[in-house]
């Protein structure tokens, strides 16, 4: 560990009064090692603005890592951000490079300070001409239109989508609009039309993804979300429980889940297990063992869920080697 | 009550004919009163162009109530639209017009005459480019590609997305091409990225929309619609019924509803009410109450509906005062 | 029959290395008269690249039916492939005339030898400046916001959307973003902003798709996917049925098959019918007639698919005659 816990170049865009609105850091970096650390000494903690030449001059005495030549031929200030610890975040330009981080798979979702992070934000129109402040957009509109022009507004979030400021390699994004800057997208990961990351949550990879992971959740390798398959995150809905899946799980097409899951498990399509769904836990010969309510199964690997389509019942058929293990794992709770 | 009902100035895209095939108006107006009503007596009675000069003489004499000054920049004639009735759409831009009233918050859901909407609403290729007829698409592709540039098509439908057109105050939308021209989003509505609502629908505000409001559906304050949540509306579907959700409702993820819902009523996640759906309605100690369709549950608050995952059973949970208040409502049916 | 199997010319991006990264072809031929195929005989097997003069005496040759005239415009070679047979796919643009194939609706989904075909679509992003590769968009990111523009990444794909190649007569497409490069989009159809396509896969027309129509899926005139429905497709989840909707079918919002439907069923809002669901099959009179596997069902017509809401059993509601015609059907397996 180094003193420096993460520092980023960006170049940023801002309002008419400077203040930012976003910022581009292609090249962040995260627990430096104490060398690179020393070079970047220089450079004032928190956030500052420093004239290209002199970031042209540090990057070239730490061999380019830094920043990207091409980002110095930018012909205004650049923004650093030079950061001790994972503090509060307390600008936009330290929102934006927190949110780089993650996607640029430095870091996992859920470790990471984003406190302050709505604040930093503001709220913004994303256009075919860059950002704007919403209260300035009918006027861009207005002086566009009686130009003969068009202005093409993508969204209005304070999240822009990611691969705007990071391409990760390795992954195919089929609608671009539905992975905000923040989310964590492993190699080998393949997002679908229907397909949808919050920042702060993610696929470790490989993985195909059809449905929505929301903030707070991780899917690790080989897990596949079905089309329209909803995971409940903790930012509404979901309650206090962190939400994972483990490896080599299946959520079917338009099911969903609001407890964590371990390792191969599956839930059938259009089969949402809430926390406090009740489900009759059978073993490899189909003959019940309990009903408990879904937490209890939190975490837990091996199973399958289904909803019994001659009683309407939810079924977890699970192993008996998996139930002992899993009653272990909660007997400890 | 003015002897206007609408009024708005435009600047209109046209085709080769000249032929209106949208209109922006950034300044609608409902309802004038009096003293601006008298000032509008000038511009002719329906849809009418006028020379940008004329416009901003009007403009002055009414201390800018018609139209903000960036649109009398155009350098061709501007698009007047004075209705002194709510009667039948008659053209292209009056259709605009109507949808821009309901945007700007004018007015509510269903309360326009929307008739001939759709017989005059031109289908359109939505590009970066503007507005183009479908039949000229291909001859604007091939054009740009043997020029080396690009042309790049949003989507080819009758209406556009609200917000290259109207920008309201106080709300998120993560994915601007799902809020169609026309929608009403109240202050402190935040559309996620798997939200979507339709013209002449909307939501009041504060909501958290990750559902789709269709066609006719308003939801009330307070009310979340969750990922992928679906409302019937009557454009399809969804019957004669004009389905509207109440304040402080909650549509789980992936669940739906084809019934309209007083206040404070929940669906779990993953559980679809149609009008036919027959539904056990239970009071506060888990008792029977009775068994009825739910259309006859229509309207009613404080109704908590389950799938019980042992029985299969639909439930509505509800308590005697809730569903003696809900009864004599519908006793007067 | 004539000796070409299929012919187009198209105006391809390339690479830094002169690579083909995707080709639009205006004006595909599938099987030309012997007459036309005459006149193609002129150009190589295979795919090669040719001077706009030569393509354009041969166009006028054959009063224009190989190419519009805008194409010719362009200041570099065309791309012509001309196909003996439908053989596996030897380079990118083959592979992008098939796709165009199926948009311009001259072949069915699951009738073109699309072998190869992922293997031949280099993954792209897609921007607003056309297409460009994974590998180069940090750079071109950094140097537009240098320069003070802006480049908008719509999707990391190997599929690029429908609508910026063909545009089909007689549809809308509420987001173009979800309708790829291969669809076939009959006359008449509407596919709203839920709505999904994925290439080899299509809707016969007219049909109102506000659902998911997976690889290799088709549905018949008539049929209706509600919003958010789900088709199990060949690539992912759906197993080696070939999963096709019959004529006047409707889907419920949020409900999906895992089964191919003959004419005229009916799967409610919410359910989803896999393979493997057990379904109670009744008469007019609602009288139990047997329980099978949905799989058994597959290919039948006159079906309604309901979960009973107080029973939680799946039923399929069918008549008599029906019910004997699909046993007879399935007797002949």
């Amino acid at each position: 560990m180094s003193n420096v816990f993460a520092f980023g170049v960006g170049l940023a865009n801002t309002n008419a009064s400077g203040e930012v609105l976003d910022c581009l850091f292609p090249q962040p970096l995260l627990n430096p090692n104490a060398e690179l650390a020393d070079a970047l000494a220089k450079f004032s903690a928190g956030t500052s603005t420093v004239d290209p030449v002199e970031v042209a001059a540090a990057n070239a005495a730490c061999n380019g890592q830094l920043v990207p030549a091409a980002l110095l031929e930018a012909d205004k200030p650049l923004t650093v951000v030079n950061l001790a610890a994972d503090q509060e975040i307390a600008d936009t330009a330290q929102a934006y490079l927190k949110l780089h981080l993650l996607s640029h798979r430095l870091t996992l979702p859920n470790t990471l300070n984003l406190d302050g992070i709505f604040a930093y934000l503001p709220n913004l129109a994303w256009t075919n001409v860059g950002p704007i402040e919403p209260a300035a957009l009918t006027d861009t509109l207005i002086t566009a239109r009686a130009r003969g022009e068009h202005i093409e507004v993508m969204s209005i979030d304070k999240f822009p989508k990611m691969v705007n400021y990071v391409m990760p390699t390795g992954v195919r994004i089929a609608d671009a609009s539905r992975i905000r800057l923040g989310a964590y997208l492993g190699e080998g990961t393949t997002v679908m039309h229907e397909g949808f990351c919050n920042f702060n949550a993610g696929a470790i990879g490989p993985n195909m993804v059809e449905g929505r992971i929301s903030q707070g959740v991780i899917i690790d390798a080989g897990t596949d979300l079905g089309g329209s398959a909803s995971t409940q995150g903790t930012l509404s809905g979901g309650g206090e429980i962190v939400l994972s899946l483990g490896k080599n799980c299946l959520v079917g097409a338009n099911a969903g889940t609001g407890i964590p899951l371990g390792d191969r498990c599956t839930i059938e399509a259009g089969l949402y297990i809430t926390a406090g769904t009740v489900v009759t836990v059978v073993d490899e010969d189909g003959k019940e063992v309990r009903k408990v309510k879904a937490r209890e199964l939190a975490g837990g690997s091996d199973m399958l869920f289904i909803r019994n389509s001659v009683t309407g019942q939810v079924v977890c058929r699970s192993n008996r080697k998996a139930i002992a293990l899993n009653e272990a794992l909660h007997a400890h709770n």
